[in-house]
C-alpha cells in the first residue's frame, strides 16, 4: 500500500480538528471539513443522515462482508489549559477526550483505503459520529436510522492516556462499563426538630437508604464481577431546628455484564422503594434512561486486532489488558448484530503519563 | 368495726397460703381454702365459675353500687430460697409475687365487712382470680363470662418491694405497662460462605431490622410519652463457613397508652414487613395475642384511695408515684366499663429493700 | 391597691412597643422608653449597665427580700403579616414573640408596685433585659455583671399561642428545654465514583452517624425522661460522577434536665468520634456553646404563684401544665443561686387559636 | 518410559486407601502404606520426620533442580454415603476430599519416576503430607522442620467435581483464596429490657457490626479485585424480657492477593473496634491465627504444566480456568522461596456432574 506521507497528513488534519473544536450535535464545521476530506479522495460515497455527521461508504472490488470503522468527532465544553500551538480558538470548547485524534485517524484510513480500493473484498463504512460525550449520543440514533443495516462488524480505537505513544491495547469481552446514573427522591414530612413524631424524616430516611445499598456490592453480586454503587450527593435541608420535607441523592453504578447490571439495579430498586415503605414516605429511585451500556469486544475480532499490531508493530506494541475501563463509550450501541472491537491507543510521550482524558491539559501533541 | 384479730388473721392465712402454693390455673387447694373461709364468714354468697376461681358477693344493708375487690392467688414456677419457717412445702412453686398477701389481705377485708355488712349499701364482690401470671391470665376469663356485669368500680392492690412496710403508693392514670412481646422471624435463603450472590443472608437481614428499629423510639413516638423496645435475643447460625436459612429474634415492647402502642406496633411491622421485602426475604412479626395491657386507674377512684390512706394511716403513709410500673398486671382486664385503681402497698422492712418480684429470696415475713 | 387605669397603660404602653420594634442588643428607642416610664413613677431608682438595658430598683418600706420581675425586649427579625393599625413600622423587625406585651406588663407592675412602695417589704427589681432572641442571650451577661447578686427570687412571664386570654399556667420542675445545637463535620476523601478504594465516602460516613445517632433516644435515655435528637439538614456531594472530601450535617437536642443532656450529648459524641474512626475518617461533632439551659420553676414559687392565681383570678384562670414546653429561653440564666418561676400568659382570643410565637401573623390585639 | 499396569496399581491402591481412611494428623496406617510402596521401589529414600508423615527422596543420575510433588493424605470427619464396594470401613471418617486419591496417583508416580532414575537430572521429592483438612495443617510444619530446604519447585493436583475426567485446569497466579475465619465479640451489660439507658445492648452492637462490615467490601476494595465477608452466626440472648450480656458472631473472610487481604482484615478491624467503642462496650474481632493463603501458582510452571497436558493428553484436555476456586488449602506453604503449580484434575464421569468436595456421596469410583 501506498503510505506516502500519510502521518503528515493525520497530524495535520488533527491539528486543524483541534484548534476547531464543536459541541456535541453541534459539529458543523468538522462535518463539512470531514466530508471534504472524504471528497477529495475520489471514490468514497457520502452518507449524510443529518448536517453533522456523515458516514463514508467504499465499495471493493469484488463481494464480501462490510466492515465499518468508527469515530466519534464531538469535544467538550472546557477552556483548554494547554499551551500549545494549535490550541483551541473556540473557547470553553476542547477536544480533551482524543476526538480530534479518532477523526483524523479515521480520515488517514480512509485515503489510504480509497486508494487501494481494488484490494477490498466486500464495503467499508467510515463512520463520523457526533455527539458521543452527551447520552443519549449519536450511536443511538445512527442505528436506529438503518444507514447502518447490514454492517457485519464495526472497528474503533480511543487514545489512552497512561500507555506508551505506539502501544496498543486489547481487551477481549468486556472493554468499557455499563454506566446508570441515578436520582433517589425521598419525600418525608418535614417539621419542628422538637416533635419527631409528626415527621417523617428525609434526612433518617436517606441515610437508612444508603447504609442498606451498601449490601448490594457486598451481597448479590458474584465476588468474582465487578460492580461500584456510589452515591455522590446528598442534599437535604437548611437549618438546624427544622426538619425538612425531603432529600435528593445522585450517584453512579458501574457494572461490567448484563447479569450484574440487571441484579444491581433489581436490587437498589428494591431497597430504595421499601425503606421509603419502611418509613411511610414517598419517593424512589430513578435511572437515566440513556446511560451508555458497555462495550463487549468480540473474541475473533480481537484476534484479529491482536495479529494485525504484532505484525505491523511488532509483539511489544501489543498491551493485553486485563481489565476494563471504567467508563462509558457509545460504542457500544453499535453491537449486535455486527461484531464490534475497540481497542485503545497510547498516547503517552517521553516517559511521562499524560493528563487523564477531560482534563483541559490533556495531550496536544 | 370490728377489727379484732384482723392482722393475727391475715398473718395467719397468708402464711398458710405460702407453705402451699400452686401454680396458675391450677389452684385448686387454694380455691378451697378460699372458699371455706368466705363460707365461714356466714353472710356471703359463693360464685364459683370453674374450680379454681371464686367470687365471695355481701349483699349490703341497702341499694347501691357494686364494688369489687381483686386479688390474684396463683404462685410462680420457682424454688423458694428463703429460709423462713413457713417457705413453700411444693417443690418449684413458690409465692413470689406476693399473690398469698393479696389473697390473705382480702380475705380480711371480707372478714370486716361481712361482719359489717348493715353499714354497707349496694353489693361488694370478693374476687379471687386464678392464672394471673399465666397470660392470656385469670382476669379475661372471668369479664367474659359475664359474672362481673354490673360491677361498677373495682379495687386491687400490689405489694412493692422498694417502698417501705406502712406506706402506700397511688398513680393516678396509667399505672402499669401494656407489655407486647415479640417474635421475628427471618427466612432467608442459606449457602457457602464464598458465594453471597447465592444467598439471601438472614444476618445481615436481621442487623438490618435490629438497626432501623431504633428510629420508632427516636422519631415516632412523642417525646413526652414513653416507649420501650428491646430485643432480648438473636439467633442465626452456627458456623463459620456455611451461612444459615433463617434468624429468630425475640423482644418485648412496653408503651403506657394505647395510641403508642398501636404506633410502635404499626411502625414495627412496618419496618419488619419492609426490610424483609427489601432484600427479597420471607418471614414476619408476630405478637403474642394475650398480652397484657395497661391498667389505668380513674382519677376518681385515685381521690378515694387517697383520702382514705391519708385518714387511717396518716399523711406520710400516702405515696405519690409520678411513674408507672414498667411491668404489665391483668388487672386492666376488669377496666372499662368498671373503673378501676390498684394501689401499692409498701413491703420493705427494717431499712433493707426486699428482693425484687419474681426473686426466690422475695420478702417472706 | 391602686389599679385605676392600669389595664389603659398597659394596652397603650404595649402598641407603642410593637409599632416600634428593634432587633436584639439594638433595642436603643426600646430602652429609652421603658426609662422614661420608670422614671416618670417617681420613686423607682435606674440601673443601666448598657445602653440597651436596664434595671428599676424600687426600694420597700422595712428590710426584706428581693424579688425580680423580668422581661425581655427585643424583636425579632420578621416582616409583620397582621392587619393590625399598629402594626410595626419598622421593616424586617416584628414584636411576633410577645415580648412587647412582656415589657408593658413589667412596666404596669412596676407602676402599681411604686404606688404602692409603702407596703413593700424588701427591694423589688424590675429587669428589662436585651437580647433574649439571639444567644449568648441578654441574661448571662447581666448575671454576670454582678448587678442582679443579691436576687433572692425572680419571677418572670411568657405569652402562650394555644390557651384562652384569662387562664395562666403553671409548670412546676422543668418549664422549658436545654437545646443543644449541633454541626457535624465530616472530614473524609473525595475521588471518582468508579475507584471507591481510593475514597473515605463521607455520604456513607454521614448516613452511619445518622442511622448509628438513633440508638440514643432508643436505648440510653431513661424511658420516663424525654430526650429528641434531631438532624435538620445534610449537605454533600454536587455531581452524579464524583464523591465528595465532606460531609455537613446540623441539627438540635433537646432534653429537659441536667443528667440527661449530659447522657445525650456524651453518647452523641462517642458515637460520632468513632464512626469517624471506623471510617478512618476527619471531622467532629460540635455543639453551640452558649444554647440555653432549661428553666427549672422553683416548687415554692410555684405554690405562690398558683395561690396568687387562683386567688386573683378564680380556680379556672389556673392551668396545671403536666408537659414543659420544647422551646428554650434565657431565663434559666437567672435562676441559681435565685429561686424563678416562669409561667406562661394565655392569649388565644374568641375561640380562635392564635398563630404560634415567632410567627409572622402573631398575635396583635 | 514403561507405564506398565500403571492405572491398575494406582486404581488398586487408591481403593485400598479409600477403604482404611485416618483422620488428619492420626494417619498412622496411611504413612505405613505409603511407605511400603515407596520401599518396594527399591531406590527412593524414606525421609520420615513424625509418625504420619513421610517424604520420598529420588536422586537422578545427575546433578540438577529439586523438583517436589505433593500429595496431601488424611480423611474427613464423615459418614460416607456411598454405597460403592470400597467404601469406608471406619465409622465418622471417609475420603470425601480426593486425598486417597491425590496419595495413589503421587505413589504411581514415584513407582515411575523410580524405574526411570536414569533419565532424572537432579533429584524428586514425594511429599506425602499429613493434615491438610486441620488447621494450621501438615505443610507449615513441613516446611518449618527444614527438610524440604532447597527444594526449587513444588507441584500438586487437586481433584475437581465439576470438570469431566480427562480434563486438566490451570489457573495462572492466584488459585484458591486467602481464607480467614473470626470471631467477633460484643461485651455489652444486660438487664432488663424495660430499662435500656441500664444497659449496652449487645444485639444492637452486633448488628451496627454487621452492617457497618457491608461497606467494607462495597468501598474499600478494588471493584476489580475480589473479597468476601461473611457472617455465619450471631448469638445473643435466651428470652423475651432480658437483654444479654454479650453476642457471639462468627464468620470467614476471603480474599485472592495480599494486599486486598490486608486492606480487609484492617478495614473489619477498625470498624469492629470503633464501633464497639462508640457504644461503650468492650470485646474484640479475633481473626484465626493458622488459616491458609492464597496458593498462587508461577507462571513459568504453569507454562511448564499446559505443555505436558497439551502434550500427553491434547488440546481439549486443558482447560484454561480465569477464576481462582474459593477455597483454601495450605499447599500455599510450600511456595517461596520454591515456585509451586497446583493443578485441577477433572472427575465428572457419564456426563454427571460429581457430588461436591466434601459432600458424603463425594466421588467413588
Amino acid at each position: 500500500m501506498n503510505f506516502d506521507n500519510i502521518e503528515e497528513d493525520i497530524i495535520k488534519w488533527r491539528r486543524i480538528l483541534h484548534e476547531n473544536p464543536e459541541p456535541s450535535f453541534k459539529e458543523y464545521k468538522t462535518t463539512e471539513f470531514i466530508k471534504e476530506k472524504l471528497l477529495s479522495f475520489g471514490n468514497i460515497e457520502i452518507i449524510q443522515p443529518a448536517e453533522t455527521r456523515v458516514i463514508g461508504k467504499l465499495k471493493g472490488s469484488s463481494q464480501g462482508k462490510t466492515v465499518a470503522f468508527r469515530a466519534d468527532i464531538d469535544a467538550l465544553p472546557l477552556d483548554e489549559k494547554t499551551e500549545c500551538d494549535f490550541r483551541s480558538k473556540n473557547n470553553g470548547i476542547m477536544h480533551a477526550c482524543g476526538h480530534d485524534m479518532h477523526t483524523a485517524i479515521l480520515l488517514g484510513l480512509a485515503r489510504i483505503l480509497s486508494e487501494n480500493k481494488q484490494r477490498i473484498k466486500g464495503e467499508v463504512l467510515f463512520i463520523f459520529q457526533r455527539g458521543e460525550e452527551m447520552a443519549p449520543g449519536g450511536a443511538a440514533e445512527l442505528k436506529k436510522s438503518g444507514v447502518l443495516d447490514g454492517m457485519d462488524m464495526v472497528f474503533s480505537l480511543h487514545v489512552m492516556p497512561g500507555e506508551k505513544t505506539g502501544r496498543i491495547g486489547v481487551k477481549r469481552g468486556t472493554a468499557t462499563a455499563n454506566k446508570d446514573t441515578f436520582d433517589i427522591y425521598v419525600k418525608g414530612k418535614g417539621g419542628h426538630s422538637s416533635m419527631p413524631q409528626q415527621v417523617k424524616d428525609p434526612i433518617l430516611i436517606g441515610s437508612e437508604i444508603v447504609t442498606n445499598l451498601q449490601s448490594v456490592v457486598a451481597r448479590n453480586v458474584d465476588p468474582f464481577n465487578t460492580a461500584v454503587i456510589s452515591t455522590a450527593s446528598f442534599k437535604s435541608g437548611e437549618e438546624y431546628g427544622v426538619i425538612p420535607d425531603t432529600a435528593h441523592l445522585t450517584g453512579a453504578v458501574r457494572t461490567f455484564d448484563g447479569k450484574t447490571r440487571e441484579t444491581v439495579k433489581n436490587r437498589m430498586k428494591l431497597i430504595v422503594e421499601n425503606i421509603l415503605k419502611a418509613y411511610e414516605a414517598g419517593g424512589e429511585i430513578k435511572f437515566f434512561e440513556n446511560d451508555y451500556k458497555a462495550v463487549y469486544n468480540d473474541e475473533e475480532l480481537c484476534d484479529i486486532a491482536e495479529k494485525v499490531i504484532m505484525k505491523k508493530f511488532g509483539k511489544d506494541a501489543l498491551v493485553i489488558k486485563e481489565r476494563p475501563e471504567s467508563f462509558s463509550e457509545d460504542f457500544s450501541e453499535y453491537i449486535n448484530p455486527a461484531k464490534g472491537c475497540m481497542v485503545w491507543l497510547g498516547v503517552d510521550k517521553n516517559g511521562k503519563e499524560n493528563p487523564k482524558l477531560h482534563n483541559p491539559y490533556f495531550c496536544s501533541k
